[in-house]
């Protein structure tokens, strides 16, 4: 097919004439369908529903070191969870904190710990004149809303197709003392997809930063998250490589089962050195008498073990392949053939990020949404929602049916071709 | 009996050598005991096993709003917890949010973010010279170690049978604008099971604050938790007194079930103004994507109503009143009788508050220790954990058996009984 830029400004306005009766068209048919949310559909919830067995009022509810898991008592995990969320990253037990049903409320303690309290006996960031985080981009929305929440200035590392600039991470860090931590989704990352390769992960842990309280905010929240049985990404254990390249304080690594059983009622962990950890349980003793440990425990019988967990991920794998796979070949019949728009095709994860014309995300967005299409908000995965090429659109297969969902990726290919060639038009 | 102040300096003598004979003898018995943890039984605990039952793999996990609450959504807890937790307190279901397991992490939380950003717009306490807290004592250790955490002073308020001492607090609250907060458990208070009165509750809703941010933090911690079926307190409802008096933004009301099912695996609520409730879900929806909805719907479904609740309350008095009143009544004979302690016996709750000669406290938990009978540490009620008369000690009678329940009771009477004659006579 014949891309954009190379039709006349005849061909064009033919295009956009047609485009346009089109677009008219399917406002007409008054849809309601959403491709914004990175939620999983009924179907993959369906398949945690015998998790509700495995407890019920016969069970004995005590650990495997004897406690009532009824009562008070363990302030970090039951053992067997730390057990189970430590294989999942491939940490060891002593190593893990298991919490609620929330990573995303872990890292947001993390940060207000660091700004009351400071890490470590380092200066509480509250106390200093200027306290900034690298943010690669496109990134997560929530991340980057608890940055800007407590007034952290937040810096754009572009990504590439290898993880963040490492260049431009290396500069900022190592030279910077107000750049106390960088968020990393180094997996399936939200929302490119992108693996981090191990040269990068290598680089990050041989980091030196300006900034003894600098931590990296690895959040693998979609470590087990594979879309393909026989093409999965591994990552280097960062831990791992950070104790070996002398910086062991400096990686906090987060990950749930939110995408794994039920989103809301799953159970969360953090992972990180010793140091790290004592100095958590110093102030989540203060915080809490404890999360949930019947909770943990009920994972930890349904799954059994970390094979468990990628067995289970792999059943959800065969609901949401056909979508993304769907999806992408929609795109690259109508939008990769016309050369309007470029994307990655991912391995895991819960999206594809869409790259538009530059200057055509906004209105892509906002004529879908007219035509009855939600996206996420253009602009959503750069900190303060500010898109410098307005190009991103974070695509969300997982929750529609694939029926709705092959509705909605069409009317965002017309709509794409619609803006993409208004605004080439306006160019030529 | 002869109270020992009565005692010439020979019988004194006489009957501490009796006492350290006996003494001796408990302490070869190699006891193992322990009255310190405010933690249910475990036959408490197994009254609410068929909870485990409620949901299973062929439940409808939905909402009667809707939602399918395996899935990602609502931030503030599902509207039948929200009224089920709103009847607890006597509030009503738009004045509540429902969290996770813990009241003392919300408390934290709410702390936490006074500090950093602020109450309705007020500036942050973090930027403050000064913030103080007023703590009726003796208390509840974890709200004191809270405040203290973050630095903020804390001020004696003593205890009368009524509750804090309300013109003390007036004095504070009313002229000091650095007086942000007051600790309260209204019902069966920590430790002394004190039932505010409805002109302290009164009191407490007229204040009129030096600071605009002042907060009351009413921890009805044991709202439900009545040790008789014919004679239970009740309390004037603080959210409709604070409303009534124009002061509807001065209070935050924590609950939570842990107590009433299982500690750490039930759920915790906080109710408040409209106001305080948008100005809250304004920093939680940054903070997390939701709480355990499915842990939320489980209690509902085993309640059904607060009647439910409410019964199954008396069950658990029913195994723990006998644990009150057989302390109450060795105490009554042996130390009362010889005048050497006091206390209330409390009409709900989780504890007797003993408060013996002053200047006896720490010694008597030490002898207790030494002889196997654990207690909690004296000067554990008291902000920085100092007790000013060294007199006040925390009695737990609900986790042991009733058999060393009795045990223990009985050393402790020993050692209280040595511990005062020892004294007693010195000073003679």
């Amino acid at each position: 097919m014949k891309h954009y830029q190379e039709m006349s400004r005849e061909e064009l306005t033919q295009e956009l004439t047609l485009l346009e009766e089109e677009y008219a068209k399917i406002k007409d048919m008054g849809l309601a369908l959403d491709m914004s949310r990175g939620k999983p559909g009924a179907d993959q919830l369906d398949l945690s529903m015998d998790m509700m067995d495995v407890l019920d009022s016969k069970s004995v509810l005590k650990s495997e070191n004897g406690t009532d898991l009824r009562n008070y008592g363990i302030l970090d995990g039951i053992p067997e969870a730390k057990k189970l969320m430590a294989d999942v990253v491939g940490a060891k037990p002593e190593n893990m904190i298991v919490y609620g049903n929330s990573s995303l409320n872990i890292m947001y303690d993390q940060i207000s710990r660091a700004e009351v309290f400071g890490f470590c006996g380092n200066t509480p960031w509250s106390r200093l004149d200027q306290v900034k985080f690298l943010c690669p981009v496109p990134g997560y929305d929530r991340h980057f809303a608890i940055t800007e929440k407590f007034g952290i200035e937040m810096i754009n590392i572009p990504m590439t197709e290898d993880g963040p600039d490492m260049d431009l991470v290396e500069k900022y860090v190592n030279s910077d003392p107000s750049v106390k931590g960088i968020w990393c989704v180094p997996k399936y990352s939200n929302p490119q997809g992108v693996v981090y390769s191990d040269e990068t992960v290598r680089r990050f842990a041989a980091l030196k930063p300006a900034a003894a309280d600098f931590r990296i905010f690895w959040d693998n929240a979609y470590v087990v998250h594979h879309l393909y049985e026989d093409n999965q990404a591994e990552i280097l254990n960062i831990l791992e490589e950070c104790k070996e390249a002398g910086n062991p304080d400096m990686v906090f690594e987060f990950c749930s089962t939110s995408k794994v059983t039920f989103p809301g009622a799953g159970i969360a962990a953090l992972a990180a050195s010793e140091a790290n950890i004592a100095d958590i349980k110093n102030n989540l003793t203060i915080q809490t008498i404890g999360y949930d440990k019947i909770n943990q425990l009920r994972h930890v019988k349904y799954f059994k073990d970390v094979e468990g967990i990628r067995a289970h991920m792999m059943k959800q794998a065969d609901i949401i392949r056909p979508k993304f796979e769907m999806v992408e070949q929609l795109l690259e019949e109508e939008i990769a053939s016309r050369g309007i728009g470029k994307w990655v095709n991912p391995l895991g994860g819960y999206f594809i990020s869409f790259e538009a014309l530059e200057g055509c995300a906004k209105e892509i967005v906002a004529k879908c949404k007219e035509a009855g299409v939600v996206l996420t908000g253009a602009g959503s995965p750069f900190p303060y929602k500010k898109d410098p090429k307005d190009s991103v659109i974070r695509i969300a297969p997982t929750y529609p049916s694939l029926e709705e969902l092959k509705k909605a990726a069409e009317v965002f290919a017309v709509v794409v071709r619609l803006v993409s060639a208004k605004k080439l038009l306006a160019e030529k």
